[in-house]
């Protein structure tokens, strides 16, 4: 479990991971990068944290590996906890001290299932924002149709001036083109109606911005719009993002809860046996495929699938994951830090940032 | 056809119904009040538009009594139109005349399906505001968990102000308790953290106002909160709440097909025969309960069940319908704006407004 020799291999990459962060911690973080560490043996993986816990999950993983060192933290910010004061009050969390290896060099990006307000506020005390960057911003994305579709913000900045929306288009649709590999990425701002002149003043002030930029501007979306692959990158407010993000969460369970329920009607015996041709040991053919589409559903709409969402415009890779991340959605966050760290994203984004502040 | 003796009969309630609003009128909105016409004898409906169309219809629907009368209105506003600039060039349009007969007693609410911001302003601009009320807000019911929630407001706003949305959290209370008979309804303000102090400008200011009310103010809520039953009545200003509306519209929409498609997937033979028990003609049996459980669930989310959004604030009884309302939602609507006019919501809504507004 020492990890130092290898720390002094400049050519392999390290990412710094809380280890404590998200309510599956250490456990579930500890066997994401497990596995990250077993596919990718050239990264180096630093897990920040209490040192006794993490050990024993890298014990119970059956981890012998020399590419994951341990990081002792003594504290943890709670998922309950007020950021800015958790941040003052407990020095050395582990999401801090994951923020300084980046910091000090010794990791090329974070990656946190912790509290998101804490990680953003560490991130952006501790490595500072990007040139010309005024606000940072998380940026998530997910499948809707066939394409992925990335919202910016959803919960960094809720009090967003027309120019740090405009910075997020940018940001956002460098990191839909250059990781996510969507050619010409399209833009809109989310609104209340499609016509140019819609909206609050927030909006109606950043639509007029945005035609002067060059990005490929396709004006206002409808909420509705945004599952119809409508465009490519969803910009808005932190406070208006935050909410749809939770109100998408909360509803996709709701539908699933009410499928599974509407379905255990629908297979009660009295009511199969009603006539649709189903006897007896049918159900349980019947269920068995249910099941296997629920999971399906589920897994089609998870936004874990992405790897978490990047914070961009810090000055460094940070990656946010889901505070009900698994293993698997560890290992996907792991997998995209270190691909926006490879492909040097932060490098594009200053150059576009400052090309766009010159001609204005 | 001619309601002319119906009209002088004052114990009759009537309902003035924009004939021509929505993407399926002016068929199914004709349809839609002719089933509420038959159902319930006592009302007298007015069905506002093209004179010559309605009549078709009614014919079509083969209805030969007295309680429907046709009032002819010269224009149509089409759902794509600027609100403002639409009721200005299109004077006497069905919405307008509809709200007309409102106002000059003809009629005790409205029902339109049509262009949401043109029967907002109609509303407004010819109703006038309940004494002491300064925005009127639209309240959308719909079911999560067992209970009716109500968001409050979902677009007729969409620059509120703290004030604004104590009154909505007011008058939807009253909207809850007396026409869903919800028990002392919960009101919470939507969002971005639980604590006291999250939010954006004006929400922290809402959030201290509202705990200055007698309304059971349980506090923040969260997006994801919404859809698990923990509060009766969730107010935000309109630009969040028309947001919060259609994503949850689109994403339902995207859900349903997403399980079609995977239970598609399921149901090939190819896969069906792989195990589960399933073998050729079950298939059939599988399929059907799965098109009716479809069907179910689609039926349990549809707020058009809940009859409509009332305009609440706005001196007059008036019926926001979805614009692909069918005639069960129509039929929904006149039921909902029968009741509030007969309840007499608007005026338990001006003495809470001045209640409160004393004893600031």
């Amino acid at each position: 479990l020492s990890g130092g020799v290898a720390l002094r291999d400049a050519a392999r990459r390290g990412i710094a991971i809380d280890a404590m962060g998200g309510d599956r911690a250490p456990s579930e973080v500890v066997k994401g990068a497990v596995a990250a560490a077993r596919q990718m043996p050239d990264l180096n993986l630093h897990l920040v944290g209490n040192e006794e816990l993490v050990r024993n999950e890298l014990e119970a993983a059956e981890w012998g590996g020399e590419n994951i060192r341990i990081v002792p933290a003594k504290h943890v910010i709670e998922m309950g906890d007020s950021p800015i004061e958790a941040l003052r009050r407990k020095r050395g969390s582990s999401i801090e001290e994951a923020v300084l290896l980046l910091r000090q060099g010794e990791a090329d990006a974070v990656v946190s299932a912790g509290n998101t307000g804490a990680c953003v506020a560490a991130s952006t005390l501790r490595l500072g924002l990007l040139p010309r960057v005024k606000r940072a911003g998380i940026a998530v994305a997910f499948y809707a149709g066939d394409r992925p579709v990335i919202i910016i913000d959803v919960g960094a900045n809720v009090a967003s001036k027309p120019e740090h929306l405009i910075q997020y288009g940018i940001m956002a649709s460098l990191y839909s083109r250059r990781i996510l590999e969507v050619e010409n990425p399209r833009v809109s701002l989310l609104n209340v109606g499609e016509e140019d002149e819609k909206g609050n003043r927030l909006t109606k002030e950043t639509h007029g911005l945005f035609q002067k930029t060059r990005l490929n501007f396709v004006g206002n979306i409808e909420g509705v719009e945004i599952f119809r692959s409508a465009s490519d990158v969803v910009v808005c407010d932190g406070f208006t993002g935050n909410i749809v993000l939770k109100v998408a969460e909360g509803l996709a369970e709701r539908l699933v809860e009410l499928f599974k329920e509407v379905l255990g009607q629908a297979l009660d015996p009295a009511v199969v046996s009603t006539g649709e041709g189903g006897k007896g040991g049918e159900q349980a053919a019947v269920a068995a495929v249910l099941r296997r589409s629920l999971g399906k559903v589920h897994e089609r709409l998870d936004y874990s699938e992405y790897g978490g969402a990047p914070l961009l415009g810090v000055n460094g890779v940070v990656i946010i994951a889901h505070g009900r991340s698994d293993a698997k959605a560890i290992f996907n966050a792991i997998r995209v830090a270190r691909l926006i760290a490879e492909l040097d994203l932060n490098r594009d984004i200053t150059e576009e940032i400052q090309a766009f502040s010159e001609r204005e």
